[in-house]
């Protein structure tokens, strides 16, 4: 038996008890006639005290030799501290230690053991398996099993039944790369793994299954922007004989449960936004609406007049910053510097100050009269003390622009509070968004996604008008989920295709198999993916999702840790039907 | 609102209701003056009728034209049944409908979707979706469910901790055969699928995660068996400071649980046996304990006669068959046959019936006498009635083909109750085996199992004396779960590697992280995998793992009903810088 208590449960009702840990070496404080010992596993710390009066001379030489990290098991009896320490759960107690065992030595760590660390990003990685010592990697781990045990017991009490789809699957060019499987069984093909379960689940619902859910790993071959990895996981869900309502019903519900039971958050019923108008006021389809700056247009209370930069624009856009007019000149100018960047290309900003006294100060005070900027402090919501900001420009980027100023902003001001949840609903997507490269059309969230009652026809005369029974689950600014209900007869979906540029032959080749589906009776059906390891970051009020995987890959996709991924040697390829060609 | 009820919760309580249902059309009688339906869904099937008298004659004429498997949502009011099922949950009630709307046509299915289907394992397999809709296939999908979650909620009280592993990992040439992906961003480079999660467990025992586990799909591209699936889940579970006695313990606790919870049986302490014993008494490692007839070896008694087979064979063995005097000669000639067909191999078999009257007859009464036999019951623990059957022949196969002849003999004899759980502990595996093919030993385990204290020096002098910290759990003669205590320093891994073929530099390039890890403080640690395909379909008393997997792949690894793996454009396969070599 290598412990008879861990190192976070002794306290002073165990005085003069007998006890056995076993665990990592924290620290060590050597005073020569006494050593103390913080003694650390997953559960706590404990205090272990050798001193020359009470602990034999060779325990107490052992005790001095040992190492940070090193695993060590002692026997000993509970005692008092004489310094006691409040804060922590064994901190009444010390063990004065009679038997010490070195279960490993341990080289000294490449980095700190401590909650902050001095261990850079790459080193971490390379040496996971410590950092995950750490208290906050360790405990982000264990946050995400809590939350993920929420889900499962939440949505089987709801009947949700999960079912494990398969891994090797069908490669389809629709979407994003998949990444592919070489089969040496069948000579010269691929598998691919899943982007999403997204057909399966389907196809469950043709089988009748009704409720699924699973929470399953996918795999995207992108390149990969900051924060995105190969392989992430989703709580993927699908329901039959629904509407749009009953989904949406469904997934408040469990997301409501989890802010309650994970964060202790109540929050009402989920407010709702249109698509457009979240383009409209916050300038993109996931807003973070914990604080206010909606967007006010400006367009014909601002163009028209001597200032040729607005009067040329597509769009005239500002925000009222609250107390904004508290900014100094230098900090306005810090956050133009920040816009013209080329990672948010503004050309400028155009501010206007609103002053206790009701007077407006503005860098275009030449081209606008008091009147002007009272329309404008009116439009965009701006009271007394507030600071208006002005982009112009072509709408999609001006829009993109002032919503990246909108959240630096808040940022700055200290409004994207992670301990205070918003989330919402954002509805009726577009169901084509415009490929520039490809110059077509694609299916904005998938090819299975219904379009509006009614809308079908719309498709050939004006198709980026056309919306989607589509939604998305917004939470403090990010896209948490997203679905849509799905057609579910062999027509539409024929449509569809075709209006996506496939053939009749390439459709049947790549998704014959589910347009078989739909003529053997498919119910109506819809779902829900969540991102679990945004959710999960979310909810631990942070928003690096690298911080709640085990492992995860840095940017090139690579495991720096097992060296993955490797080569392989030429008997392998050949088995496969494979050479490299390079 | 597609529905107000599902189809299988109204009685007699709910008369007179208005209700919504929508389903399946199960079946269709059709009388012409009046038409029932039954219309099923996931939770059950409820009756509808429509009556020339109570119905509109449009819905009447509608509801003559509804094929099998149309989906319908209809309105109706609840009515008390004039001849009553009382077989049924909605059996006392029928809806009479007046509203009806058909949401989807079926084609008529290919088989017929009821509990007992015309349908062939082929057909079935491609029209996976309409498989699911029959109540054998669903009723396994929900109750692997239950199992899952059961297994999570036990182990998560016993504070195991939940971590996802990465998919994308690393190819290492031992044990079975990687799948592996081809990685686009690292030219020329391979990540593989995991086997099983086994050395990122381990780190994360290195990490003090302590007690982890993980429902994982793992993968192994190897020549098919019957009943053996390219991807599968284990119940993959790692302790940290624990001896063989306490993983023994957590996991017969949840075996138990399990047992307890899905099948109601209480089982008393597992019995353990040590594998030599094991394959001594059952002539494999995976006995199945609910019957008898364990081996009585015969050499001393039935050797230096004038028996010739007998003496120059290395074993003669034999089992008891109770009450097998009963068996026919005829009988007894089918099982010989059986015996001698080229999947068991045997020469013939020798038998003896021992009769009431305490006499024996055999066929080889004319090498043995009444006392000889007399020995051979008694080895055997024959008793009056019972048939002894003998085999004889190199040790290794005369074993196999005797425990083949023992499982025939008792799925003929009834003997392999479906509802009846025997459990076993078979502990200390060989920590090696020879390899025919390769002319060496292999790892038994895999070869992070730690030999058994001390027995690391035998290696040099007779390796497959060595027996390794490993141990199985056998349900019902199947090897549903096993582990092993690890290695945890790097000296004894590195022996291991050496011991097992690898060059330093091939130890450190496939598993240096490891080797590394175990540098920095890992504590003692094991764990074990249970197979849940296996487990769940022993649980639901069946034996055959396809029948509760949604979308199983067939013997060559194909989905036939998505038509998976295929061909892969040129473009991709040059994005992966790959040529096929056919």
């Amino acid at each position: 038996m290598y412990r008879s208590h861990n190192c976070g449960e002794l306290n002073i009702s165990h005085k003069n008890e007998e006890v056995t840990l076993s665990g990592w070496v924290q620290k060590s404080r050597n005073k020569g006639f006494i050593v103390w010992i913080d003694l650390r596993d997953r559960y706590g710390i404990t205090q272990l005290v050798f001193d020359e009066e009470r602990t034999s001379l060779k325990i107490l030489e052992q005790a001095q030799q040992l190492g940070r990290e090193f695993v060590i098991q002692i026997h000993g009896t509970v005692i008092e501290r004489a310094a006691k320490n409040p804060n922590m759960i064994t901190g009444e107690i010390e063990i004065l230690v009679s038997q010490l065992t070195i279960l490993n030595k341990a080289n000294i760590p490449p980095f700190t053991i401590e909650d902050e660390t001095d261990g850079g990003e790459e080193l971490r990685m390379k040496y996971r398996y410590l950092d995950i010592r750490r208290n906050p990697v360790k405990d982000n781990l264990i946050f995400r099993h809590k939350v993920t045990q929420e889900v499962r017991n939440y949505l089987t009490k709801e009947g949700f039944i999960e079912v494990e789809t398969p891994y090797l699957i069908k490669s389809t060019p629709e979407g994003a790369r998949d990444f592919v499987v070489p089969s040496r069984m069948n000579e010269g093909q691929f598998y691919a793994l899943p982007q999403s379960p997204q057909t399966f689940k389907q196809l469950l619902m043709v089988g009748g299954l009704d409720k699924y859910f699973q929470i399953v790993k996918c795999f995207r071959d992108e390149d990969l922007r900051a924060d995105r990895q190969p392989e992430f996981t989703q709580i993927d869900c699908e329901m039959s004989f629904i509407e749009q309502e009953d989904i949406l019903d469904a997934f408040e519900g469990l997301t409501r449960h989890l802010l309650k039971k994970i964060n202790g958050a109540e929050v009402e019923k989920f407010p709702r936004i249109q698509y457009d108008d979240a383009i409209r006021l916050y300038g993109n389809d996931k807003p973070d609406i914990r604080f206010g700056m909606q967007f006010g247009e400006l367009n014909h209370v601002s163009q028209h007049k001597e200032f040729n930069v607005f009067n040329s624009a597509e769009l005239v856009v500002g925000i009222a910053v609250p107390n904004g007019n508290s900014f100094s000149r230098k900090d306005i100018d810090k956050l133009i510097k920040w816009l013209k960047r080329p990672q948010i290309g503004a050309q400028g900003m155009v501010y206007v100050r609103c002053n206790e006294d009701g007077t407006f100060k503005s860098s275009v005070d030449k081209f606008y009269a008091h009147d002007d900027f009272s329309k404008w402090a009116e439009i965009t919501g701006a009271k007394k003390g507030d600071l208006i900001c002005v982009l112009s420009g072509i709408s999609a980027k001006v829009r993109t622009q002032l919503s990246a100023l909108r959240m630096e902003i808040a940022e700055h001001l200290g409004l994207r509070k992670p301990n205070e949840f918003a989330p919402l609903w954002v509805l009726d997507f577009p169901l084509l968004e415009w490929d520039e490269d490809a110059q077509r059309y694609h299916a904005m969230h998938h090819p299975f996604t219904s379009p509006k009652p009614g809308q079908l026809e719309l498709l050939k005369t004006n198709p980026s008008s056309v919306k989607a029974n589509a939604y998305d689950l917004v939470l403090n600014g990010n896209e948490i989920g997203g679905g849509s209900i799905r057609i579910h007869d062999k027509e539409t979906q024929a449509i569809m295709f075709d209006y996506l540029g496939f053939t009749p032959e390439e459709a049947k080749a790549q998704f014959g198999f589910l347009m078989d589906a739909f003529q053997y009776g498919a119910p109506p059906h819809g779902g829900l993916a969540f991102g679990l390891d945004r959710l999960v970051a979310i909810l631990g009020g942070q928003e690096t999702i690298r911080d709640f995987i085990a492992f995860p890959k840095n940017n090139s996709g690579r495991d720096v840790m097992i060296d993955a991924p490797s080569s392989l040697d030429k008997e392998q390829l050949k088995e496969l039907y494979l050479k490299l060609d390079l």
